[in-house]
């Protein structure tokens, strides 16, 4: 199986971590490409960076698929231009954040995201409400720039634990789910340390695109994701206007 | 009062429709500004799109706003860009798919809105749930491109008709919402032809805009609207990058 | 345009502030007519005070109809008798409840209600429910009473601002809603003070009345809101029997 | 065990079906005190008619409770006055909707409710809604005057059993729940004739009211309920003001 | 009439309790008939005791209805076995916590359940979700074992009374719903001493099954409850396969 | 890694089937034990056949685990015994239900679950609820016996084929979800002859149990699925009793 991994924003040594967290997750016979998108914002922190790191994300998909990817994972909290991911492509597509609540449900009743900043908060919100997790996910925030995680010299990781540990006086969390990837490589020992399940996104979504293509599952093509219709677009953009069928 | 309504998509003509509907709206002393974005897709029909369609919308918000405009209007149902455009914004930014089912829902308890195609069925309805109003509002699809709404010859009205028609019987509208931008031009005629409220969003958008001005109020900046940071933004799309405060 | 505004308490101080509010909000060319109820409780203070306003209410909008008033609003956050006046007027009608959170929405991702005392706080609890914004909006309590906030040597003010505060921290509150039409002069200061968009509803429900004057729209009258059937009523309420068409 | 059933319409001859119904009900050793409003519309057809049958109904309840009644029934299923007369009242107040609704909650997994007209289809659905059944109970309307449930001649009960019909077949109820107070002398005959169980609201109020009483259970009065706090009332309801405590 | 009443748990003593509580409830001429499970966990504490705890209580159900019991009760407070009952049996079946849900809704606008112990939490959270009142009641744990009920000497009524105090002071609780059979005996003293209403399932669910009796209301059997269907049952359940017809 | 696929139903035809689908799904190296439960239902249709089919399916994945199994799939679409099994395990436990309502969420916006007979429409509605699905997904039913599945000779299929044809049409599936592990072997020929994704729930939940083996989560133990208390259990189901820690 081969299965890419963008990493939307386009700072490479995240995508080391996540590229990292994605060859434990993945099954022997698994290959994984991680990419970094290259156009758009060195972190996604809020709605306005989403925006422009679709573009690039879609263009990786884009080449991935070509080159034979048969799944593609989106990796960044947000889910970012997941719906248009799945529009384009033909082979599916998968956010980790949808990956990571999946997993969560499946082991609690009752689970806390813990994210990076105020400007996720009430989108991370919102995607626990669309992806039906609303009455049994809080979200929380760390208080620490995305990039940060990338600094050992930082106090991110304590900062993240301050408030897993919040999570699990106040919210009753039986699991937690770490809303960043770039705390792909922290699961493991927050797991041993707190002693309750801890998951991060990137390997959840990798196990998805395996049991996708496993299954022999991709996008349905009869509604929200039917293929863009060709169509004529202006300007700087114009090379992403979908070819004629 | 100075207000910007800018169409996402990049055909100048729908913006003629548009800018008529947002004159005829708009109250005496107000100045409407329309624009056509410069970059993306000729029509958006679906997720991808949208995508596509988000930076040249915010290309023209920020030049609006930095013109001069007080409020800004985004002229497509679906709302397209409408969180980034409130982070970046300084100035109030109005959906015209959030006005026109808030207007829908100050003279109806239950409605209806009619859409153009199936690409933009399940979007508009995961919008009507957004915004509140899933235990009140229907969405239904005329099954009409876009761009045949700028078609004198076309059938896209009568198919429209007969939409509004099933909704009447099959779904006790008392109201219409016009689920599509281009088709702001029609709204009085089948409000006649019907009997019953039929809500063009531009309109609408246009008086919240309004109202936002008047009572001096703009997006909130604690929170999921804060400014976007600063930080360099790669490749094509650099220009985008949020300056430093 | 003319714009009817009804106290249905009958306390004809508090009708004073509504009507500057409501002045203030209003576009040029846009006539006021402030009204107090003649009949019914001197404030609306839970459940029981609101049966009592209803009468009195309907029978000012009934009479601002005959006499020209092209829209009405409902000056009292507990949107006393809407669903009655739409029935009864042909003219639109609008809660300054429902107004004061579509235009939060509009600048706020999430925001607070700050209402008078304990009987208010389930009733407005519910509208927010019933208007579509529960996972949106948190409903606090200032512990006032509605007069009080006619009395300048009152601590209601002061109340006020520390919940504001609270909702502020508590809440991450990004817009703050006045609960109680006896608020709407604070809202400017109060939005100086704070620094977020702060709502009266009576501003806010005024350019919603414009917005359907200038729209042409009015309620619509196949379903929830027929006119009432012509019927007799018994007893002292004899002269609000429905007519015969 | 005295139980107060107010009919909130003016009509006495509908009283004697509520009054049987419910006498039917009871049980041995409760004494059931059936009365008709003194004020207000003849039939309550929709929002508008309801406001003017609450302060006659709430009349009746404190006549009732002064008179020595341990609980009170508001036999109109728009459970017209619901929220006021439990904030008027010491005695617990039940509505016959959501009384009916519970029980058939208690016998059935899906169920429809069939009213009258349409003017109560909404005013119902929004109960259902209110009393937490929205995923479980549909709304159907017979097309059906009230008044002409009282008329032997009329068409009324064959538009009910054909409505009745089509909620075994398109909604798959499991039970039927009568949506008007003057249907409450058929739940039996159809109960047999359809083979399922239907409901009637009246009786399956004086039930719950019967509960209340037995376990000494009234109104709390620590929030919503609490009770009106004294001050004046203007003009001709100026009766209806609550004492100082 | 004749109800039964299942304690589902295998303790006498706890039956004791129940059956005083269910006497203390009926009306005159009920006769009541508590019975205790023979087989399965001597408490209910979460997912698993349940399941076992659900054959013997079946069993108890069958008998009795063979015997001339007119309804069933299931007195544990996760309604144990509920839909299971009321597929098999021809008799009504009332679960206690529906029951007492039921009850509060009807003398309170907001409440809280509190519960024994954490294990019972989610499961409760849950029920009062199914049941539709989510948006009205919280659920609270008191700390403390099932079987520390039935035992003079433990600080069980001490805890639980710590509870209701937050719950009155943090949910503003308006009435207070015990959240097990166990503490049935506790209703009456602690409605005196908090001032509000306390309510026990197990005379809620009483009075419920007596209306279903009084108005010859049974479960429906068209749907979801239909009557198990004939088939082999295998080792040592076997006795519990559904007849033939 | 092992994974134990228990079917709680005793035909053990049907764990062919089961056993068949789950090993095409499984990784390479993945060791598949079908297990068929010794006591109980030879099919689960509806509420009552779940509670005693679940002592069966618990004790299969007590042995299972005490055998080596990582992880367990309930191959039943009632997802019977799911939170007594989570609670009991130290495994994490898969049911089919939840995991092909997930896989179906990442291919399709909009998609039908076609379950077996009447008696299993409202558990499945109920689980589509419960796993947050509501407002994508709808639930028909093909009106097929669960082991009319096993029989070559039945018009099952043409049904099911029938009711997914439906689905298209009238829901707009844009995916299908086969809804009884009896299914099992008919999604791949389904897929290709409706040009959708249709998925079965017992390859889904054994990709899933391989994810939460290969990134070392299991249930989280300090909510609802903490490990049962040690209690004696009386009768015949007393084996059960979970033993002192």
């Amino acid at each position: 199986m081969r299965i890419l991994v963008v990493n939307p924003n386009t700072t490479a040594s995240m995508t080391e971590t996540i590229e990292a967290a994605a060859t434990s997750a993945a099954a022997e016979g698994t290959m994984i490409e991680a990419t970094t998108s290259g156009m758009g914002p060195v972190s996604i922190e809020g709605y306005y960076d989403e925006v422009f790191a679709m573009p690039g994300l879609l263009a990786e998909i884009r080449r991935g698929e070509a080159g034979g990817a048969q799944a593609a994972v989106i990796a960044c909290f947000d889910d970012t231009g997941l719906d248009a991911a799945r529009s384009m492509a033909s082979i599916p597509v998968i956010g980790i954040c949808e990956a990571a609540l999946t997993l969560a449900s499946f082991v609690a009743a009752r689970f806390t995201v813990v994210t990076t900043s105020e400007r996720s908060r009430v989108p991370v919100e919102e995607l626990v409400r669309r992806y039906g997790f609303a009455s049994r996910a809080k979200v929380r925030v760390a208080g620490v720039p995305v990039l940060a995680l990338e600094d050992p010299n930082s106090d991110a990781v304590a900062k993240l634990k301050m408030e897993i540990a919040r999570a699990l006086d106040d919210d009753r969390a039986e699991a937690i789910v770490l809303g960043c990837a770039g705390m792909a490589d922290l699961a493991a020992a927050l797991q041993r340390e707190f002693g309750l399940p801890v998951i991060d996104g990137v390997g959840a979504a990798v196990k998805q695109a395996e049991a996708l293509i496993a299954l022999g599952l991709t996008t349905g093509k009869r509604g929200a994701y039917a293929s863009p219709l060709p169509k004529p677009f202006i300007g700087m953009l114009a090379d992403f206007a979908p070819p004629a069928a």
